[in-house]
């Protein structure tokens, strides 16, 4: 271990009791040695993602959530409802880490060639557990960032970015042409703008206010349908009529936005029809939710004939079919753009223990577009 | 044209007007003469299939239907409302043909060698428009049925028979091994569960009533679960976990039960689970709607992770995907199997005037399970 090294360091757990209870709270754990092939990279930087979120809150009532603890070791309580915590049986009274992913200095190395030829290197990593002061990671899942690039710029570069990507592989690999995207003003969606027009694929963006729309459209968006307008039905007509997206990613999985953007779909599709169907256009359409900003039910009307689905899409298991030489080209084209298509922008800038204040966690639940925090676990406290 | 054949014929048409009402009734049509590859049918036997009423009721309010015209020739009338009309436009103002499968003699044939030898044979033959007295169809379209098999034993030899071996299909090219069933005492469903016992394939079967489960055991049915009984839920997640099913077909279409049916499988792949997933088992769960007899909206709660899908299920495309060898090598099964595996039950034969009589209509649109028609064109009238 370094001789500057901390032994001790915080990290932010998320506890479920068997009686209902959530309990958020930073523990002193010890600073991990690298092994050979690891380096210890001092986490400076890393996001609230909304897929954080189900890990951290375990559907918990925030709004009810109270702090005790001290300045520097807070600790959140909050009741979880009866419904939410069935099925969280196999987490109940185990503190578990989270953070999805994180940009940082690799201030230790393993004895490796690999692992030294990182040492003093800004990293991006992923993999969980980044809500910590140090995080030891094998050295091939670092992203050595580009020269000038700061753990700031670094802090989203795997969960969004290859989102971003993978739905563009998967438009292609299913003989899609074109795209549709909901809660569109996120980060993720002016990543997915940007990349759009890089690769000259037509993207159909749906946002629910005006300004989220004069946003996508000064990046250079074309087709911004905005969901709570009247004509929002015929705007998603016309602009599915004029780009033929028949693949769509919804971010808000309840609700019938889903099926709106199928029904929109299959207006396109039988626009140029001169023979009724009876079991509507022959054309695949297919919605896939990859996430639950509405945890309501999905709602599906079907009055869209009978080629169309509709499913659950997690970016894990899409890498893992990609295969490992695809997915390093989409890690190195993100790192090449890191601070063009893919840059992310914050709002907030927390500690680990200002993550757990009341105006934070109040905020961050909501999961509001355009609203992003970044935790900066090395900062003082708080 | 042979000389015993007359000049004319009945065929039953379905018409939408552009004032959004429904006219059911019988034409007079020229018999066709064969081409060089076509034969004649005679059609002697036609189902009434759930798939056939779609395009024979357009949605119209049957229950507001009035009758008019001639015992020979009756004129059926029934409003349409505002809701279905919309998706009718291709069709308004041109009465369409009905009728998707049918059996009966080859009455006479075209000047190929294959159509030639057909003469005199008792085929069943599919494409529509078979609610008529004289289809003529290609030579290469006619299944011939098994010596001593009669037109009714044949009637419904392609719609049910090819979705039974559809489901198996697309359930082992899928990946899966075992498959879930809903209005499981129809038809097709009692050839499911005799197709299942004759290939291995362990098969979980939903009823809505105890006499439906009395019946499928009766056939060697091991896993039916009643959907009217409060022990629903358990008794599903049984069957689930012991069958390891992770592909289902629904014929209902609208409503929960779809949802429950991927819950369930959700359940009985986390039974084993030791550690906390967030995002739920990583088996894909899939449920195929492949009718609509609810045609309310399908109400998908989500509360199975994220490796999941819902989607239309269509017999024709299938059948296209599958190549003409694979299709061959069904259809032969078929006609193997006729009276055994994929034999029919009827419980009221008209003819075609009597298709459209109050009592025959008001009966085949509830498209109760265990309640089928069949067309016998050929009868005299009424």
């Amino acid at each position: 271990m370094a001789a500057d090294l901390p032994d001790q360091a915080l990290e932010l757990r998320s506890l479920v009791t068997s009686q209902g209870t959530l309990e958020l709270s930073l523990h002193d754990v010890p600073v991990p040695s690298p092994a050979a092939n690891e380096v210890l990279v001092r986490v400076e930087a890393s996001p609230v993602n909304p897929s954080d979120l189900g890990l951290l809150i375990a559907g918990a009532d925030m709004s009810a959530a109270t702090v005790a603890g001290t300045p520097e070791h807070p600790v959140v309580t909050a009741p979880i409802p009866d419904g939410a915590l069935a099925g969280l049986s196999t987490r109940i009274d185990t503190p578990l880490p989270v953070g999805n992913e994180a940009a940082g200095t690799v201030v230790a190395a393993g004895s490796s060639p690999t692992a030294q030829a990182l040492l003093g290197n800004t990293v991006a990593i992923a993999g969980g557990a980044m809500y910590t002061q140090y995080r030891a990671v094998d050295a091939s899942a670092c992203l050595v960032l580009p020269d000038g690039a700061t753990a700031k710029d670094g802090a989203s570069s795997f969960v969004n970015p290859l989102t971003a990507l993978g739905m563009l592989e998967t438009m292609r690999k299913e003989g899609h042409c074109a795209l549709v995207h909901t809660a569109a003003a996120s980060n993720l969606g002016q990543m997915l703008v940007k990349l759009c027009i890089a690769d000259e694929v037509p993207l159909v963006n749906i946002v629910r206010k005006a300004e989220q729309d004069t946003l996508l459209r000064s990046l250079g968006a074309v087709h911004v349908c905005n969901s709570s307008a009247p004509s929002f039905s015929a705007d998603l007509a016309k602009a599915l009529t004029a780009t033929s997206a028949t693949i769509g990613f919804d971010a808000t999985g309840g609700g019938t936005l889903a099926s709106q953007i199928l029904s929109g779909m299959e207006q396109a599709a039988s626009a140029t029809a001169t023979a009724y169907s009876r079991y509507g256009s022959a054309v695949h359409k297919q919605v896939y939710i990859y996430g639950g900003l509405d945890s309501g039910p999905t709602v599906l009307t079907r009055n869209y004939g009978m080629a169309w689905g509709v499913g659950g899409w997690l970016l894990t298991p899409f890498l893992q079919s990609i295969g490992a030489e695809r997915f390093a080209a989409l890690r190195a084209r993100v790192a090449a753009e890191l601070t063009t298509t893919f840059a992310s922008t914050y709002t907030r800038e927390v500690s680990l223990a200002g993550l757990l204040q009341p105006d934070s966690f109040h905020a961050y639940v909501k999961r509001a577009t355009g609203e992003k925090f970044l935790v900066t676990p090395s900062q003082p406290v708080p």
